[in-house]
């Protein structure tokens, strides 16, 4: 058994040719949201250290859960710096979305902190999860994690797009990401997700994919999935598609609102 | 400041004849929440520990965080035990929900336990939260916590309904609350909230709160506003409209099912 | 996929006329332990809020993630009072063991707090990680609830040994577990793990579930397994086999004791 | 090591004659909060369960922390229940003070839930911190712990003070400690302090202990200790005479005045 | 509402002229501690993360209790480095503290990693609790969060003393920051706060915020509010005046003394 | 009182010529876990945040316990990051460990983060746990924290072991430490533990400390403790000798294999 392939089922849908989701994570900090989100059909849980406060340990558990749940636990790094990359990783994930690069150089750091000898230089601590804590030889156990391990950089500088094609034909780069909000901001054209640039940069991200057999994913569309939609027809295997605190706050609100209305009419009822 | 009165706005809005909501907390630990209901216009906070694993703690801090934000904490108890109720008054609740009583002694010893002297026999611990850790003299500190909080015995067993008139006048009621879905186990009729029985119930409960000049408040009426909206026509102000759980499981299914049916496109698109 | 049935491994090993083993879980509060108990081949985990400081939230998680994992959680309740049971079996448990349970009433007590209607009275919250938070009409989750919820009261005091018959005939009931340790130390021959007393307990507790069909299991015997392996060939199905904290302090005792040896050799060397 | 006396430097004080003094922790969770009470001088800390959220596993952490760094850690429970009392030495007190009591019963149930057999009924689970987790045979566990171990009820019910030289007499019982606040509450005289009334309750207590060579302590005094230091000169050994969260408040109160005057003397320089 | 401004009452006492003031919390991980700087009159809480354990989920979750409350949420951040920065404000802050910065390049970054375009490059996370929870459109957004947001570098280095002036000028910047006690480090006057040299300091500091039209805040001086009192003649207009950890164990270290003297009388009356 | 030394029993014994020995701590997150370490004879334990999820709250905690405990904190950073010094040094460790160093100058900035003036220049926040929260002057208090506090650059790169010398003899470093592991890696034979190589690495670390008056810790050998007697023949003070998830893993899945062994017994049994 320890030398069974850590499965990951968020990438084998990818390699399908079918579209994987995921639930970005960054209030709920408890294993019910991962399990909520498995019922509900996503393939990955993205847990967003970048944009919340969650530390390690919460990241950890919520991994975790998800290695045992059966849906994929990628983790969104709040730094390029290796300590980050490290510890989330030891911590269960199985890939590692890292926000701002700039350069081929960020990339290449990146993938030799997240993955073993001989594709990087990860340090060994022994023990993980992704193989139930067992300890099977280090180049087995090296070679299963770096299989099973996603290295995600997020394509959202001008600088990042200019070297698309270079980053995604670094080895270790299993995917690109875009951050839709932060580009058009980086671009001039805050918001403006219509805006053909924007659309020229997915074309451009997606196709350097393609041409190095990386997986390509598109997010901050959680409101546009008819773009999403687009995108997947170009080429994206990965739509972010939704957020437990936005889909929460959407779902009070509304009831809030229903519930004034409901006021309304029956102050008005009682007043005749 | 010391003496000045303890704010609580669902009473309030309750007392001037509007139709007050809360929305029910059982699975978001942190202070998030209690700032989406205020955002949302809720009136009030159900935390509940009777079905969730919210232990003291985490209750407390809710608390805490809700009368700082200005929203009404209710803290619904796991159990009729005098320790309970004191332990989740002293925490921060400005109002405490008791389900499955079944006597008028029950509800006796409630107020007993939730009431200062010379109300009821609550021990004193002093530093309270709703004085903001002051320490007015006993009788004043007393005499704001007695009229700040709120008893709230469930009529949800058939005993209890049967003897709902002299609970609503026990002294040191606040409100009665009835658990719509439990209602109907006990009735035997499990889930058919169109049936007359159930509507018998609500305006008995709701007659006797009138006639006691007590709140009346419906739960178990989360997806029938139509119902909910009903009941206050007969006179009950305060409904429990909404919980954080199925609210974001429902949101979170939704998304699940746009995703899988943009996946089923795509994939009919990409084979023809 | 909603009227699924819910796996217990555990109960279905047993039902197989096999051994099952469960891992007692007093320690380690992270879902760590409970992905180390499956890798190890345990069929159960036995969260013990009767012997530790865990609380809800902590017990509750640790049963969501063993729901996800695939393996069998089952808490033990520091109290027969109905509404640790509830919130024990809301939180995620699959099965609730009563220790100190005296008389038949106790028992059926305990039966009416953890099944729904038709069998006991367990009030309904909804929304159950078992169910993956989804919400089927009320008789197909409570049916489903009711099948793979374990009940498990304690054999440990001479009035329960008396009415072990009686005990084992409620109906609702699941299994008997019976512990070791209290019962000889009621028995008057505390630790006299090979007293023909406590032989003559375990042979009246097994027979009073075979003659029932119910589920016989034995704990306080992790240092004993050659008792264990009797009581099995008896028919007990279920050995409460190890415990993460004895089991942790004997590895690092072994370990320090190690390194006392070690450091006394190199210090004899070096003073040669 | 095994069968050395577990060491109660509370009691060893009053022993000595001299005034043992503790300090109740009701609002930090941390460890620091006991290293800060021995640096301070106090001979215990008094984790005040039944006046706060703490729940079990903050208990049981402050405990453990308390049993290294040396001081004793005392824990109010919030129930007499067996259960509370139980998880509450479980989790490493060398002591328990129980509220409301009003009966010889009441205090002989409480010593049959904290002493283990002979004394009481204590249930063993293994492995506690007082004895390092190590796990000598029962009868020397069971009488090291025994011995350490304080049983105290509260006096400060006019049931509980007629019932006084009975409760003291009771085997297994080590003090008495009277709750000021709630005892003049019951009197009818709260707060009044100087009422000849409650001195006569407390020399009725303090001779009680005497008599039966038990420790009598008093709590409420926090801010007379002029009469704290009267009822020593009557015979009790402990003062409860502080708490956190009021010498915090007190301390930020104050620093919040300098600051305001300072302001004001700033404001009006200026404005000349 | 959603273009509502974000209240800042830490920084409108300023700009009236006023001194204000903040307490600084590194021990007390609750929303307790939030209320009870507001109850005393403090404008700010300053979470400290530099020299405290406080991880990011403690520190936002008493940033969003102090959004509640009223009292203005300010964080320390234990690194110059942008993910920190970032994760602070996304957590619930009113502004960031800088310490040992040297140059102006650094200030220049930490405006760019502290406020959204057009002012600085921060990545837009959505939802924030400053806009409870709301998502207005992102120059509503944007500009509304860069306006309530302080940006505070502390001046504690030779080079950045030296640098004052360029510093002050930075667009971006809000307030100047002087760590008294690093700062006289520094100069190789440890701890000599008498010293002209840190009067100088002072001055050139106070000096360089006035003609940048920015706040001057000083710290450090606790014990020392006659010198507090002093800069603010000289134009600081804030004062870190006080810490929860320090206050606390002052509280504590008296009240042992004061039990110490009290048993000292005890046992020399006795010996009598 | 304030005045003391702060006692390090880890490098007292290494001082006495004995063989320290350490637990590594990356699971428990509980006083527990320390006091079985204390309880088993270990001189230290090394809280592993590198290859862990602990966060700064939880190391702290544990490094509180242990100086309460009597037993040396030792921490692994996971960054060479001085906020990541300090704070750990903040939060109560006696001592720092820092991997994957690489030059001399490295390490000269480790110190400087890592000991007081005159040593380093880390920055003082006062009210230590190491000087149970007293404030002694600086000069003092600066003075027996550099006395008390350990700092430890790992040896586990090809940089450092050739620049070992150089690193031995910088002032302020106190030990040496080779993570076998990670060094077999760097030398292209990962996890052959009898090579010469890794032995003439251990040499050649160990004779710079001899030479330069250090300690000399190993790691890497927990299941090669003839391999660690053998270094210390050649010098070395401290082995890093156990982990707690792995002793706790090894634990359980030897009781796994025992229960799975038992039910092959009794199957067979019984199908006879």
């Amino acid at each position: 058994m320890a030398d069974e392939k850590i499965p990951n089922y968020f990438r084998e849908k990818m390699q399908r040719g079918e579209v994987a989701s995921t639930l970005s994570v960054k209030m709920v900090r408890t294993n019910d949201i991962i399990m909520m989100a498995k019922s509900a059909g996503f393939d990955g849980v993205m847990i967003d250290m970048e944009h919340s406060s969650f530390d390690f340990e919460t990241t950890s558990q919520l991994c975790i859960a998800a290695l045992g749940i059966g849906i994929t636990p990628i983790v969104r790094s709040p730094s390029k710096n290796s300590s980050y990359i490290a510890r989330i990783l030891d911590g269960g994930a199985l890939g590692v979305i890292v926000p701002h690069v700039k350069t081929v150089q960020d990339v290449k750091d990146i993938v030799e902190a997240a993955k073993f000898t001989p594709v990087g230089k990860r340090s060994a601590g022994g023990g993980l999860p992704h193989l139930q804590y067992r300890s099977p030889p280090a180049e087995v156990a090296n070679s299963l994690c770096n299989e099973a391990t996603l290295v995600i950089p997020m394509i959202e500088t001008l600088e990042a797009l200019e070297a698309v094609n270079e980053i995604a034909a670094v080895p270790g780069v299993d995917a690109l990401f875009m951050g839709s909000s932060d580009m058009t901001a980086e671009m001039g054209i805050p918001g403006e997700y219509d805006n053909k640039k924007l659309m020229d940069a997915y074309e451009r991200m997606i196709s350097a994919c393609t041409r190095n057999g990386k997986f390509a994913g598109v997010g901050g569309l959680q409101t546009r999935l008819d773009l999403a939609e687009k995108v997947c027809g170009m080429g994206a295997g990965w739509i972010s598609s939704a957020m437990d605190s936005a889909l929460l706050f959407g779902a009070v609100s509304q009831k809030g609102k229903e519930m004034k209305e409901l006021n309304n009419r029956v102050q008005q009822k009682s007043r005749k």
